[in-house]
Parts: structure tokens; C-alpha cells; sequence
């Protein structure tokens, strides 16, 4: 009997940010198949002996994401029951969408389990609202770190400019100067509130504040590192409102207006 | 002493698909508002004793936001526990950063508890991931209540369909139309695969699929209803490639192609 993969979210890392149901799974499965991304606290909370690392190095090299879907399929071809934990949520810049695909083109059933992701849940523990009646009827996750491999930019910064809306840039830490400057250039205003929120729910959680011209010098001031969500949009300016009576932790901030 | 209130996300409606800390609080709460968002089957899950409703109508008219407001600050004046639960997560087009502000200028502390957003689930559990490294490195949600034919629409189409990336309409069925449309006009590809969600996750969840072009009439032929999520781009056919082997529980699919 073939078994089935589950592509599970694990949340931004707070375990009791689990769902229910990917708790449950972690519990009955066979194997959890996991990177780094969801952090120290929850992966320690799993059972050693089923956890199975695929985001360590070896000799210098992240494993490559086609040992991932092999070793998905092999597990599943030797009838295990197995969960895919993945940070945030599985279909949010997190490759899930390719490790769906290999499964099904090898004849592999599998659930999704989405989890809450920290495109959201990053901003919002900084009292950051993604959208707001007053302020964004949109909001863009845009992923600051491309496919080096393409020969030119698939992210049009401009228009998500023009959208007027809220963005929020995934794995944005070391191209921040590149991006903002983009954004800079098509007109987007200095001041536009920035926010960047460094291992959001974990506890050495950070928060670094500024504006779209200053959001660089608050990184470097703050130190701040990846895992991180830059959130760029008036809603960052809601922090200021609610900041004193909000109570999710928070570690260290740098204002770096 | 002044109570706290929690501001949680209740995810799509699977009561699973709640978070650990969630199910923790609504256990623990002296009082849960809620509207009709979370879906029957979680809301049953919840004692009736400790719930109320703020999503009923009273008269024809549903319960003014300034309602809920006073009575958040009201029930936490008197020392309450308070879980304000909203469907998805609290900070995507829920009010939620409303609420917090509210919160904040009355002196009440509040924490947020975020939640799986139907943004992501919905398109998800019909097997469309909302970002793919060979499709899309960005994805926007965007509110499909707006009139885009007015001119005082903050929703600027032809800039999300610029991105390039993934669109993800919430609150979108009966303005289908209008901005399918205005996303023609400006320039997309009708033969775009687009897809509409309705009641995600819920034990009556529905899918329609279709292009930019026919969506409308798939919607019509399926007859979906809101609450739903239309998804546009290139990911939504990720469906046919997968949904064999998906196994989140689908219980009708129209193909309107
Ligand atoms: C490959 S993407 C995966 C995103 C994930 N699937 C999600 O939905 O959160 C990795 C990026 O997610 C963001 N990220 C994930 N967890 C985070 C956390 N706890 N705090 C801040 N950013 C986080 C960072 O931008 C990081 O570079
Ligand atoms: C006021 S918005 C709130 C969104 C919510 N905060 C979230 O994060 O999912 C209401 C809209 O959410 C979407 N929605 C919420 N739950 C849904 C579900 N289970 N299935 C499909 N759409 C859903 C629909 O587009 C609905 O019109």
C-alpha cells in the first residue's frame, strides 16, 4: 500500500501556531520531512526519531529540492504515512507547488494542509495590518531573492507600485537597497511607512521601523537577518497607533526614522 | 482589573484548520464574538453560552461595526476574557486593524492571533498554489467589493494585472463581471485559467474553473455563491496537472472551458 504525503504548513514558528490538524498529523506520521524555516522551538517540539532534516548543508550545499522529491516519493512508495512540514504556509514561496507536482506525476496521493503564513502573521505581530479600510485595498507577497537563473527581472516593481496597495516582500533582507530603490524610482513616496520583522513569533523575534528612504539604515542599525517580511505601505504607520496596548512580544525595535 | 482581548483568526471554517492557540483561547475565554465568517461547523464547536453573535442581522441590517466596537470595549471594561473571532485571519479585509485601533485608543491591550487566510486556503485546497517558481513570483488579494467602474475606485486593475503575478479576489462573486473585464481591457490574456472557490474547506466546498473569459459563465452554471475566492493566473492550472491526486475533499467542479 502506497502511503500519503501530507505538504503541511507549520506557521511562522510559534508551535502553538500549529493548526489543529498539522499537530495531529506531526503526531501520527510516519516521518516529518522538514527544513530550517520553521524554526528551533517547534522542530524541537517534534519527536527526534521521525524528524528527517532536509534543509542542512552538505559539504557547503543546501539539499537540493530534487533529493526532497525523490526522498517524498520513496517514503510514500515504502507506505509511509508522511508529513512535509514546511514553514508558513506550503504554497507561499515555499516550492510546494513543485513538490505537489512531483507527487502527482508519480502517481503519489497527498493533502495540503495550509498554515498560517508569515507574509501575514510577520506584519501583523508588529501591529501591522495587511490591508485597512482607510489605507490598502490590496496587498502584494512579492519575493525579494529571484531565480538568479532568469535572465531578467519576472518582478515588475513599478506596477506593484501602482497598485497603491500594501507590499510585502519575502526573503527581502539582502536586496532590501535594490528593491526600494526600484520602488524609489518609480515613484513610490520616501516616506512610505517600512517595516521589517525579523523571525516573527519566535521568541528573539525583532522589529526594525523607518520609512521606504530610511528602512536600509534601520536594517543595518538593527542587524537584522533572515528570516525577515518587509512590509512597505501606510498600514505600517497602524503600529504607532496600537503599539503600546498591543501585546505580542517583541523583543528589540530600532526606529529608524 | 481591565480584561484582554484576543483578536484571532478562525482560518477558512474546517475547525482543524484552527490554530492550537486559538483553540486555546476560545476554550479559555469568558466571551467569543463572532460573525457567520468561521462557518457553522466551527462555530458549533464553540459552547453556546460563551458566544455571540454580531454577524446577525437585527432588522434587515447587519450589526453596525460601532456595535461591535463598544461592546469589545465593554465586555473587556467588565474584566472579560475576550476572543474576537474573525473568519481567516483578522488583519486581511476583516476589520481587524480597525478593531485594534479602536482597542488601542480606549486603553484596552489586545493580542492578535493570526490565522489561515481563505486568500491561501481556497485557491490551495483545489490545488492552486498562489505563487510557483515557473508561474508567478507574486501574488496580490485584493477586494472584489469595489465598483471599478466608479470613479472613486482605490483599485487600480490594470496595475494588478501588470504584475504579472497571481490575483486573488476576495468578496468577488457578484462583481465578477466588472472586473474580469477591466482586467480584459487592460490587456490580460483571456485564456488566463481563472477559478473561483466557494466555502473553502467547509464540508460544502465547491470549485469552478474556467479562463478570464468564461469564468462568469461557470459561475453561473455552478450558481457559487459567497462566500468564495476567484483566483487568476497561470497557477490555476497547476489544478489539472495535480488534482488527481489531491486529496482535500472536493464535492462539485464545473468546468466552464
Ligand atoms: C521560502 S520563503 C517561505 C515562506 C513561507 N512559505 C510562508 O508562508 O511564510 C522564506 C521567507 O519567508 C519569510 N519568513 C518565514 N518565516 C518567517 C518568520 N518567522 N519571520 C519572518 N519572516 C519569515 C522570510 O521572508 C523568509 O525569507
Ligand atoms: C471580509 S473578507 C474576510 C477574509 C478573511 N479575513 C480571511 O483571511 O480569509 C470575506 C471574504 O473572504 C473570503 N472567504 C472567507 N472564508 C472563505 C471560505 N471558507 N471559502 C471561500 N472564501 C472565503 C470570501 O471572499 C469572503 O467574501
Amino acid at each position: 500500500m502506497t502511503g500519503t504525503v501530507y505538504l503541511v504548513g507549520s506557521g511562522p514558528g510559534d508551535p502553538e501556531l500549529l493548526t489543529v490538524k498539522a499537530r495531529r498529523l506531526i503526531e501520527t506520521a510516519d516521518v516529518v520531512l522538514h527544513d530550517k524555516l520553521p524554526g528551533p522551538e517547534l522542530l524541537e517540539s517534534i519527536p527526534t526519531k521521525k524528524r528527517e532534516d532536509v534543509g542542512k548543508r552538505a559539504g557547503g550545499e543546501w539539499t537540493p529540492q530534487e533529493y526532497t522529491n525523490r526522498r517524498l516519493v520513496e517514503l510514500a512508495e515504502a507506505g509511509k504515512t508522511v508529513v512535509r512540514l514546511k514553514g508558513g504556509d506550503p504554497f507561499v514561496f515555499g516550492r510546494g507547488g513543485e513538490e505537489a507536482e512531483h507527487l502527482a506525476d508519480h502517481g503519489i496521493e497527498f493533502e495540503y494542509v495550509p498554515g498560517v503564513t508569515s507574509a501575514i502573521a510577520g506584519p501583523g505581530v508588529a501591529g501591522i495590518p495587511v490591508t485597512h479600510r482607510d489605507h490598502a485595498s490590496s496587498v502584494s507577497f512579492v519575493t525579494g531573492h529571484e531565480d538568479p537563473t532568469k535572465d531578467e527581472s519576472a518582478i515588475d516593481w513599478a506596477a506593484l507600485a501602482d497598485t497603491g496597495g500594501t507590499l510585502v516582500v519575502l526573503m527581502g533582507v539582502g536586496k532590501l537597497p535594490m528593491y526600494t530603490d526600484a520602488l524609489l524610482s518609480a515613484g513610490m513616496d520616501p516616506a512610505t511607512p517600512t517595516a521589517l520583522i525579523e523571525r516573527a513569533t519566535w521568541p528573539d523575534q525583532r522589529i526594525a521601523c523607518g520609512t521606504l528612504e530610511t528602512i536600509v539604515e534601520a536594517r543595518d542599525e538593527a542587524g537584522i537577518e533572515p528570516p525577515a517580511i518587509t512590509v512597505i505601505g501606510d498600514v505600517a504607520a497602524t503600529r504607532d497607533r496600537v503599539s503600546a496596548f498591543l501585546r505580542n512580544g517583541v523583543e528589540t525595535e530600532t526606529d529608524g526614522e
